[in-house]
């Protein structure tokens, strides 16, 4: 699933003793996060792994679990040093389920075949987390183990999940408590075939909506006597899809509304049912914000449908980083790394970055995600040590 | 639910007895009737009741079963003469369920409380067909026991079911045989709220089409990559439904596509689904025919889901009965009983009078509808008797 290897033998100036070298310990520590089975909402003593290391490295350690019960999410946020500029790293220690089909190893034993770890989150993202602890360690090698200004890492347990209780609440301790860095990395695998291709600097903004449309229930031989809510489901939802939300803006791909269901579940053929039901899904640019849609589908049920019930909920606004200082930083250091000129992207799904760009510039860039939240996920280990050197070069670039 | 007893007051010129006289015995044959419980598929016992009425009256009676298993369906033709002018009366003996709510008396108790009849099958339409046998017996005892041509019933046990071993298959055998009438009057209940409203010359037809699309499954986030199925039912049920299918003709009310059902089915609020499915009705009026609504449906469905698959059935076309010999003498019959002028009508639902037309012409009459298939399904007494009335006045007419 990822790039050929020829294509990596080309940055052998890069990779002075092999691929298979363990630069900074990120083959140890990536596997040693995927033995524990940290399925959302479970921790499966990830968070703990990495804070034992961390503070080994000379961190100070917060544990900030939120929530209880059901709700109870453990986080993390350790910080190396207090000066500025201060870099933070922000991922995820919670992966997806390991699904149904059979792996070709343990999803939970880390196991290295050909080359290449096997285990759930190895690319999204604990191959990520150690790429960055390790790139930490090598940049603290070099520097007589001191840091001019401070490198942090936000990590939650629940980013796969609901997300209510991780990064959200911890950036807010993170704001009570003079901790917001001046430049957050997030990360999630951003690369679709081979290292080096995208840098996420935004992501669309997301909104669901759910409208229930409650007519008069009837005979079809007597239409007069009913009001077919199916009809004015559908005048309205003609309406919202007819036309192309935009055309796309400098940074971002086009607005795509998706309607995801209708559903009636009326079973007889001669009867106008009472209610119908339909709900779906805008992805928006920084053409449009969850507000302005939020009126714009309000309009347009009214005007086909007064009185139908319409629910919205905006799950991120949109956001961009402009290319400026953290994000040339961090092209500078792929291109170094990999020989290839990472492309700025905006597209895609939502991550936790839509919360970390309400504080601070954020980008993301991170591991293939071509195997992610499928069976035999899996990160060659020459891609790790890849990224551990990438993120040691962007915290070297701005440290500088 | 019918008609105010001051307005029944006037037609005193015509119920010399008044309005609980047992004319013909159209109250006790209506009684013995709604005593069996013959709800479809069931016969109860109803087609024997009026099998043993009519050969006592000199009726040349056919027991025509057909179907076998759960599909037997008990059915009666019945003559009395060879001759013509030969008038037949259509009618079922079948009934809808009791439904959940509880009635006030048993809907098989035939009590009368009020001057109302109670039964399930008191309107719909046994009622009909007591008056009918009624108006037989007041006109043999007019004229010494002989008619100069010949009247018949066909009666079947299902036509609230799936009605194909009913009507439809005593019809083939009456064409097989030499007993089409040359004229039929269908007993059903046309008459909304009091009667003599009205006189049904002809049914719109009905057509039922099931649209299944697929299209290729796919996250919210990336649809270049998938093919939203909902988005083409959607384009392709609102070409359907933008405009009216005309806007009426001379003896029809406008035709109407309802439609009933969408199903998508789908839970996941990011996920595109793969397939989705819609159900429809229409009722035509006679500019349409069931084939040209067909190959405008598949026209439609091509232009926006190539590839769909598009299920029609036509339960019935369009049929009218111009105006002639048998309807005046029906109007004029109803008209002298009820002092009302009857509406000739071709609205409303779908009956037996689809399959007769294709062999006579035919027209439906009967008692008041506003309670048929409702708790407490009842009949005036004196709308009983008015019924059997306008029968006799009908037949007498015809023979004359
Ligand atoms: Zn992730
Ligand atoms: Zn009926």
């Amino acid at each position: 699933m990822t790039g050929a290897p020829s294509g990596r033998a080309t940055q052998g100036t890069q990779d002075r003793h092999g691929a298979q070298e363990d630069v900074g310990g990120v083959v140890t520590l990536a596997r040693a996060l995927l033995r524990c089975p940290s399925v959302t909402p479970d921790d499966g003593c990830a968070i703990d792994v990495l804070a034992t290391v961390l503070r080994d490295m000379g961190f100070a350690v917060t544990s900030l679990p939120f929530g209880e019960g059901d709700a109870y999410t453990p986080n993390l946020f350790a910080r190396l040093g207090t000066g500025h500029p201060h870099v933070c790293f922000a991922g995820h220690t919670d992966v997806v389920p390991v699904g149904d089909a059979a792996w070709r190893s343990d999803p939970f034993g880390a196991q290295i075949h050909d080359g290449l770890l096997y285990g759930r989150g190895a690319c999204d993202m604990k191959g990520g987390i150690a790429a960055f602890v390790a790139a930490i360690r090598c940049y603290l090698a070099r520097h007589g183990g001191t840091i001019p200004g401070s490198v942090s890492l936000l990590i939650t347990g629940d980013e796969e999940g609901p997300a209510t209780n991780g990064t959200v609440r911890v950036l807010e301790w993170m704001a009570a408590n003079g901790q917001i860095p001046d430049f957050c990395l997030v990360g999630e695998p951003t690369n679709p075939q081979q290292m080096g291709e995208v840098i996420k600097i935004g992501r669309r903004g997301s909104l669901n909506a759910t409208i229930t449309v409650t007519g008069v229930q009837g005979h079809v031989a007597y239409p007069h006597r009913a009001d077919n809510p199916v009809h004015r489901l559908l005048a309205l939802l003609h309406e919202l899809t007819v036309a192309p939300l935009d055309t796309g803006s400098e940074w971002f791909e086009s607005s795509s509304l998706q309607v995801t269901s209708v559903d009636v579940g009326n079973t007889a053929t001669n009867v106008i049912p009472a209610t119908a039901c339909a709900r779906f899904n805008i992805r928006f640019n920084d053409l449009h914000t969850g507000a302005d849609l939020s009126g714009w589908i309000r309009t347009v049920c009214a005007r086909h449908a007064p009185g139908a019930d319409v629910q919205i909920r905006i799950s991120g606004e949109s956001f961009l980083t402009q290319p400026t200082a953290g994000v040339d930083a961090l092209r500078d250091a792929v291109t170094a790394v990999t020989g290839q000129m990472p492309r700025l992207d905006t597209g895609g799904g939502t991550s936790d970055a839509r919360f970390i760009s309400q504080y601070c510039p954020v980008a993301e860039f991170g591991l293939v995600g071509a195997s992610m939240h499928k069976v035999d996920e899996h990160v060659p280990v020459a891609d790790l040590t890849q990224l551990a050197r990438i993120y040691d070069r962007f915290v070297e670039r701005l440290m500088a």
